[in-house]
C-alpha cells in the first residue's frame, strides 16, 4: 500500500478518534450542554468509541492513531506497520504526520460541533481541557510517570491482541481505552498520546474561544498551558518504547 | 427480495429502535419513572441498545432504520441496499416509507410503556422531548452544524464496518451510537435520523399529553415544536450524502 | 438430551441470573452496601450480566431461564425448544419447574450473600424490592400493558437472534436486557419473567427479614404485595407469546 | 511449555489487572482525582477490564490471574491448567506463586501512578481501600459467605465458558467480573481472589502512605487491617473449590 494511502487513513482515523473524543469532553464541560456534569464514566465511554470508532476507519493503515502505537510497534522490532507498509524511517514518519493532522483536525470539528458551547461557557481552564490533557496535582515528574505506565498498559496489551485468537476486532482497543481511563486517567486526564494531546494544543491556540454569555466576564485568561505539554508527548514515546521492547521480550 | 418485505422490516427494526430510544428518554425525563434522573450515559446506552434490537430484527432488509443511512449508501455507489435488494427510486422511496412508519408506531408503543407517567408529568417540554430531539442552544446555523457532523461520522463508519472482517454484528452498530451520543449529542440530542425525528414528532402533535396531577397546573403549552423540525431532518440528509461520497473515495 | 439434565440446567442458569439480579437490587438499595445508591444503569448492567452469566451456566438446555420464552419458543412453532429437547407438554412443564426453581434458590442466595444488610435496612419496601418488582404509579391495566411490551420486545428479538450469523452469544441476551431495562423499566421495574418475579416473591414470604439496625424501628410492614404478583406473571406470558406468533409470520 | 513461562505471564497478567484494578479505586476514592467520587459502575468497569487486559496479557498459560481459578481448575479434574502445562504439585505453586507476585507489582505500580494523590489524601482508610478490600459491616462468618457466594459464581461461569463456542475472548470474564462486582460487591467490595487481596495488602504495609496536605492532620492511623486479611483468602479458595466440584458434576 501506498504511504500516501496511509497517510489519509491515519488523518481520517485520528480525526474521528479526536472529533468524538473532544466532543465527550465538551458534552461533560461547557455550559448547556445536554451531557453536562455526565460523569467519568461518560467521558471514558466517549474516548473508548472514539478509538472504536476511529480504528475501523483507518483499517488500511492498521489504525495506529497514536504515535506511541507507532512507536512501540518499532521497538517491538515488526517488520511491517500494517499488511503491506514495512517498517522504515519515511514510514514511521507518515505515520506521525497522519496522526497529528487528523488530531488537530478532528479537535477542529469538535469545536464546530460545540460553537455555541465554547461562546457561552465563561471559564477559558474548562475551554482548554476540550483539546488537551492537564495535571490534576502538577508534578512533572509524578505526571510524566503517569503517563508512562498509563501508555505502557496500552500498547503492551495493544500487541498482546494479535497472539491470541478473538474476534471482537476494534472493540477490543476500545474496551482497553475505557479502562485506562477508568483507572489510569484520575491524575492527568490520559493523554497515552501525543498527537491527541499536542494537535488539538495547536487548533487550541490557533482557533477564537470567544465568551458571549450574559453572566458576566470571562473566567482566566486563554492559555494552552504550553509549560506542560511536552508531559503528555514525551511520557507517552517513552511508555510506547518500553512497551514495544517489554512485549518483544515477554510475548 | 421483495419491496413488501423490505418495507415490513424497516417497520418493525425503526418501531423497536423508537420504542427502546423514547422509551430511554421517558424513563429519564417523566414524573415517577424508576430512571428518573438516570443521567446521560443511560440515555446513551438506551439509544444504542435500541439500534441493536432494531438491526437484529430488520435483519432481511440490511437494517437500514435511518433516512441517512439508505442516503449514505446510494451516494457511495453501491448496488445494493441489502442483498438482493437493488438501489432504484422505487426501493429508496420503500426504505424511507418504512423508517418513517416504523419511528412512527415505535414512538406510540412507548408513549402507551409510559402512559401513567405522561399523565403525572406537568412540563409540556419533557414530554415533547421523549419524543423528538430540540437544541440546548438554539441557532438553526450551528444545529445544522452538529446535525451534520453526527450523522457523517454515524454513516462514514457504518460504511467502514464492511470492510474489516469482525464478528460482532449488531452490536458495532450500537457502539456507535452510544459513543456519538455521548460525543456529539450535547447540541442537538443527536437526531443523526430523520425518520427518528419526525415520525415521533408527528405522533406527539396526535396523542393526547392530559396532565393529571395534583400539584397544579401543567407548565408550558402542548406544542411539538415545528420551527425546529427541519433541521433534523436535513441535517442528517446532507451528513449521510456527504459521507457516502467521502467514503467512496476513502475506502 | 434427558429432561431431567434440562430441569438441572434450567434451576443452575435461572438461580445465577437470580443471584445476581437481586443481588444489584440489594446492592443498590440495602443500607450500608457499597453500591447505594448506584443508580440505575448499575441495576441494568447488573440484571443484564446475570442473564449473560446464567445463559452460560444453562447452555445445554438451551437457557430460557424465563417462562416467556419458553412460550415464545412454543407458539413460535418451533419443534424444539434446544437441540436434542422436542417441545411438548411435558417438556414444557420442565422447563416451568426448573426456572421458577432456580429463581426461588437464588433469591435465597442473594439473601444470604447481603444478609447483614438486610438487618441494618429499616424499609420493608426496599426489602421486597431485592426480590420482586412493583409499580411506580400503581394501575394494573398499564402496569400489565408496559409487562407485555417489555416482554414482547425480549422475546421477539432473541428469536431474531438465530437468524443473523453474529459470534457474540450470550453476550446478546445480555445487552437486549440492559436495554430493555433502560428504556421500558421505568414504570414496572421491567420483571419481563414471571419466575424472575414470583419465585422470589414466594422466598421473600418465606424468610425472616428481621431489621436489627438501632436507629429506630422498621419502616413499614413485611408484605409480599401478593395484590400485585399476578401482573408480573400474566404480562410476560402474553407478550412472550404475542413475540412467538408474531416472529413467526414476519421472520 | 516451561513453568518459568507460566511464572511470567502470570506475574504480567496479575500485574496488569491489580494496575487497572487498584487504579480504579484511587481513581474514585484519592482526594483531587479526575474520577474522584465517579461511582460504583466505574469501579466496577475499571476491575473488569483489568481482567480484560489482564487476560490478554497472560495468553500463554491460560491467565488464571486468580489462586481461586487455579484451584477451580483443579477440583474440576482437569488434566492441564492450559494447552501443554499438566496440573500438577509444582504447576499449583508456580501459579500461586505467579499471581501473588504480580498482585503485588501491579499495586505498586498504581501507587506509582497515583502517588502526588496519595500525599494529599489524609484518610488513611480510603489508602488502603486502593489496595484491599474490606466489609461493609463487619462480620466474618458473613462476610466469608459472601466471597464464597462470589467466588462460587466468578469459577463456575469460567468453567461454563469453555462449554459453548463463542467468540469474544477475554471479554467474557471482563464482563463476569463486571456483573459480580455490581451485584455481590455490596457487602465486602469483592475480592473473590486472595492473590488480588493480599498481595496489595503487602504492598500497603511495605509502602510509605505519607499525607502531605495542607488541610490539617491525617485521618486514622496506618493500619493494613490484617484481622480481616484472612476472609479475602479463604472465602475465595473455597467458593473456587466449590465451583469446580459442582462443574465436574453438572457440566
Amino acid at each position: 500500500m501506498g504511504l500516501g494511502s496511509v497517510f489519509l487513513s491515519e488523518v481520517l482515523g485520528t480525526g474521528v478518534l479526536l472529533l468524538l473524543g473532544a466532543g465527550v469532553v465538551a458534552n461533560v464541560l461547557l455550559a448547556k450542554s445536554k451531557g453536562f456534569d455526565g460523569g467519568w464514566l461518560l467521558i471514558n465511554f466517549g474516548w473508548g468509541l472514539g478509538v472504536f470508532a476511529g480504528v475501523y476507519v483507518a483499517y488500511k493503515s492498521g489504525a495506529h492513531l497514536n504515535p506511541a502505537v507507532t512507536v512501540g510497534i518499532l521497538t517491538s522490532g515488526a517488520a511491517e506497520y500494517a499488511p503491506g507498509v514495512p517498517v522504515s524511517f519515511g514510514s514511521t514518519i507518515i505515520y506521525f504526520a497522519g496522526e497529528f493532522l487528523g488530531a488537530f483536525l478532528g479537535a477542529v470539528l469538535a469545536w464546530l460541533a460545540y460553537k455555541p458551547h465554547f461562546e457561552e461557557t465563561p471559564d477559558h481552564g474548562l475551554k482548554l481541557a476540550v483539546f488537551s490533557t492537564g495535571p490534576a496535582i502538577r508534578s512533572y515528574t509524578w505526571n510524566l510517570v503517569c503517563e508512562i505506565i498509563g501508555t505502557f498498559v496500552l500498547v503492551f496489551v495493544i500487541l498482546a491482541f494479535g497472539k491470541t485468537p478473538t474476534q471482537i476486532g476494534p472493540l477490543a482497543a476500545a474496551l482497553l481505552v475505557v479502562g485506562i481511563g477508568a483507572s489510569l486517567g484520575g491524575p492527568t486526564g490520559y493523554a497515552i498520546n501525543p498527537a491527541r494531546d499536542l494537535g488539538p494544543r495547536i487548533a487550541h491556540a490557533l482557533l477564537p474561544m470567544g465568551y458571549k454569555g450574559a453572566e458576566g466576564e470571562a473566567i482566566g485568561k486563554k492559555d494552552s498551558d504550553w509549560g506542560y505539554s511536552w508531559v503528555p508527548v514525551v511520557g507517552p514515546l517513552i511508555g510506547g518504547a518500553l512497551a514495544g521492547v517489554i512485549a518483544s521480550l515477554a510475548f
